[in-house]
């Protein structure tokens, strides 16, 4: 019989709260336990403090549970917590929740940059998994501990990077210009007087976390094994747009490597054949590919490409040269999905795997 | 009296043709004579041949004048003529106009790496209107002669380079990413069912003209006097999307210097500063300033800010440092304004006042 | 030389507010003078009080206006107050401005239904104004009233609808179908996740303006003087939605005359002809024709028609039979020009000229 | 063991032929056995004939099989054969396949009117299959037949209305309002100058095909059994208009009963009480549901709503009093599912549990 593990969610009445909902109706390994939100829902049935925006109806086994105040005494017998909270009031709750020996699983950025805090991209870095033990040490916990997953432009990014990293050799610089979907600022989120028949050229905070975040992912534990020890000769220079789109951020990438640069083939032959720990631990939410190639012109597009292996793949196309840096081409990835709640579940699935809850 | 100027329209029922004739209804020294489009055209008033696609009327001299085939035969009365034609007619066409002794202001990309014929954003290199005396002799002209516009994006592009490099020197590295409004494909076009909640990351021919023309654009006439000489020390690379926007491309820039890199400061007190000959020569197009500066975070944005300057003008804003280049920007251009006809008139505008017509 | 009467703006920040800001720069009667707004933003210069969403800037003798509570005192020295204020403020504000003897021009709900309050448009119902002797007599004011304009999707439709009552007697039923555009929901408004790729059927409270004010405003004045007589004989059945369009409410009529019905070539000639009493006073703000007939099968658009006569007009097409009633006919009328800010101004106008202020 | 019947796609590469292969791949019944398409894609694989633009990839098996042209020759050992084709070419080629003794679904429109000729929607009048033997007695067939489905607004439309027919009698007026998706217009379809910021007020031909399609689906076969008999007293009036929305068709209807009206909860009630005989069957795409009630005040919308039931049913919401007719409300239906290729498709299951091939 599988394994099944009681799941909380905080945030739950969220964009990407319900999202976490949607992925983790049945799924075979985690049951949704617990629902947190904010007070003003706290005591309501779900269906009654929620503003479902899902195609999909609201699962009826969550429909009518009782929402609960985020707070960790509510949660404690949850076998993994999701954090889908805003970034004002995470930091707080996620280490109330931490301290109460909880395994958390954040969306938010709060704790991104903690050295002792794994920021962990399934297809990408799940070898950060391995600083747990230390993390559980220094803050005197038993079988709790806390992993956040990356900002969803991030994510979409450092996945060929990865693959092509450990085909190639550094990467000296990264310039990224993303085509952001409304999605990714919640809801209400984007006014439609701001974007209909607009782009919005500029998301608060979103260039400084992609060119932080690239440099922690794609690098290592320090020697120590004590904390991580991100990338200090890969410049990242990055321009957030927002676009009329519903789901799915495009990102137009181009990349100087510290070696030799690779052939336009090679780039291909790479992206083609990447895989990852999670898909090898046969993890429930991995995507068959890591990476899907288009040689197809025009794409990836959103609308087209965005629910490709159930949005936790990322799409990467239109693999060229680039005059001023080495190699240039464009991804997609789904930011609610591998750029959000997918992210962390399937971080979930793979610590489990792991052994670790 | 104000002189008089009669002028024809080549493909006057396309889009681009449409825009000329708004901006030509009205104008102080050009006055519509003739319009010319195909065959199947011909012979119509010009209501009934044309899909008019503009939110003004249809100017009233204008709808019940005859359109005429597009043969020098029937414009050899214009003292100019604007060509709007597509570019798989528009080789034939302007050339036996030019060889007519016709002189032609075109739009379309055929001529435009033809070494003797000017490629001229009239915001920015004007100067290259000395050709003409060569281009005429070498044709055997008396008072004919023809000049190019620039690629819509290419357009946009160049006025804050120009300014730049006036000020800092040469540029040796650019980088541009467009985000290209749907009017740019003309009518039909492209299908909504390609662009709604949708981007496409590509678009035909497009990267290769902005890599290209820039260099002509920014460079200078040859020593001997007889063609230009692009500059060779620049490069660019570009990546050409199209979004869901009705007018106005939206392009993320980052540059490097060949000298020292100014500061942020210097390089926003470049741009406001910026005048062109258009300007001064008084031209009735000529916008009141070339360049738009902005320094509200979120701007420019194609939906508030392509009317800026009746579209004659480029709105350049989030001038910051690039941490892999040297400074990067983002820069509004109306692509059918002075993205294309907008262009064209006030190129002849100037070559009215240089005495060239 | 001209009358220049000094104009007050309560809600001056918000969409409405801009509007009308846009529409009394450079008028050649009103003169702004005072701007009110939210205690949030008394006290600040109005441009760093208001988010400006206009695709024109903000006029720079308004810019540095500093922004006034919205209480009586401070516009006392006000000719005349246009109110762009919200419903949940509007009211008490409102008030307290006519007991201070002072000229209101409403654009909020509040006081539409008040049966001595006349419910104006401007284009078609302002025999109306007479009742402003009685109010003030009513509530002892020596030059102060109060008149309000009516829901933007009601003054699209009455326009044509008194063309044909006046032409062919009452009607006795009304269906009506809108597609509103954003806009009518002011900002942040509606929320891109709930508009884009989408069409919402629903406007709280829209359907009950509709099918009230109708009757009103194409109503009489009662025997006695002293009060407003709505129809009672004309049924109206309204269903309202919102789509993604930016301006422009599109609306499908279908009517049932309580005579003999009319003929579509009758229909469209007595649209044709009709003319207003804010045409013969010669307003400034007043359209050269209120209802501008289109006979294109797929004409009136939003996008292509909405600013016809500077969004004055109602422009009217596709007059046909309806099997089920009469006459059926689609019509577009520009929401936040004549269906709110435009109809308060050009109400003004009017005022002035029948010489009530 | 199953039964499998071999299947043939005409118009295969078009809008329609794209969503008949995804319907049709993984069928439990039907197996895809032959495409045919113009004679500019006859004899290409299918993934090289094919501008595919749905948001999954082509079935495997499918993008390989080399296209046919449609001729009956080439698909004589198809069981069954649907017909996606376009108007202009589908009345020869259906014609062809039905002499050829073959069994055509056909999505167009150019047998619906035909008197021998069932126009059936799948959860409405299935009982109108009663006819076939005639059909085929009169065309002197031994197993072929002809059924065409519905227009894709007509649909939406008579699947309430059969369940108010059934319950409350017949209808005497109807009075509908479309807003239609872009899909309904295939690819390229409506060009996206036209619909961004926009809604169409027109589409040709559509308001009479539903204006006259209705009375035949709700009407019976005629007493001889020998025709169909439309209704004669019920009358229809439609206003139909394209909005910028991908997917569903989104109708607002008034409706009046012959006989005394029922309350709105009696509508409701019947409404979510209705189950079809397509449903009795069994038959593999029947909805669960034919008719999804909503109460919640602003739905249905076609983003939310229109994949509910995977397509196949009509969500209705917003019951209420008609102040003019008798009830109005709001309806659903994905217009290229149960609009168009689900109608075909569940129509040939539900003539495979009838014996009928």
């Amino acid at each position: 019989m599988a394994i099944q593990k009681k799941v909380g969610i905080l945030g739950a009445t969220g964009t990407v709260g319900q999202r976490f909902i949607l992925l983790l109706a049945n799924h075979p390994t985690f049951v949704i336990h617990a629902l947190g939100a904010s007070s003003r829902s706290a005591g309501k049935a779900y269906k009654d403090a929620v503003r479902w925006k899902q195609s999909q109806p609201i699962p009826a086994a969550v429909a009518t549970k009782v929402v609960k105040s985020c707070v960790a005494e509510e949660f404690k017998d949850c076998d993994v917590v999701f954090s889908g909270l805003d970034a004002d009031v995470a930091g707080d709750i996620e280490m109330e929740f931490l301290n109460a020996d909880l395994v958390v699983f954040s969306n938010a950025k709060n704790y991104r940059r903690e050295p002792t805090v794994p920021l962990i991209v399934p297809t990408v870095n799940t070898s950060h998994f391995d600083l747990i033990p230390y993390q559980r040490e220094l803050h005197k916990l038993s079988k709790g501990f806390l992993v956040t997953n990356a900002n969803c432009s991030t994510t979409g990014l450092v996945v060929p990077l990865k693959a092509l990293q450990d085909a190639f050799g550094p990467l000296s610089h990264i310039m990224v210009h993303t085509q952001q979907a409304i999605s990714g600022a919640g809801y209400p989120g984007v006014p439609s007087l701001d974007i209909l028949d607009n782009v919005v050229p500029y998301i608060g905070g979103e260039e400084e976390k992609m060119e932080w975040e690239v440099g922690k992912i794609l690098g290592n534990i320090a020697e120590d094994g004590k904390k991580f020890a991100p990338l200090t000769n890969t410049i990242v220079s990055a321009t957030c747009t927002r676009v009329p789109v519903l789901d799915g951020h495009l990102e137009s990438v181009s990349i100087k490597f510290a070696n030799a640069a690779p052939t336009v083939e090679q780039v291909y032959e790479v992206l083609e054949k990447y895989t990852c720990e999670a898909q090898t631990l046969g993890c429930h939410l991995a995507p068959e590919k890591a990476i899907v190639v288009t040689k197809d012109a025009d794409r990836p597009q959103p609308r087209l490409d965005r629910d490709v292996q159930k949005g936790q793949a990322v799409t990467v196309g239109r693999v060229r040269t680039c005059p001023v840096l080495d190699i240039k081409f464009t991804l997609l990835v789904h930011n609610t999905v591998l750029g959000a709640a997918g992210s962390s579940v399937l971080n979930a699935e793979v610590a489990v795997a792991k052994g670790l809850l």
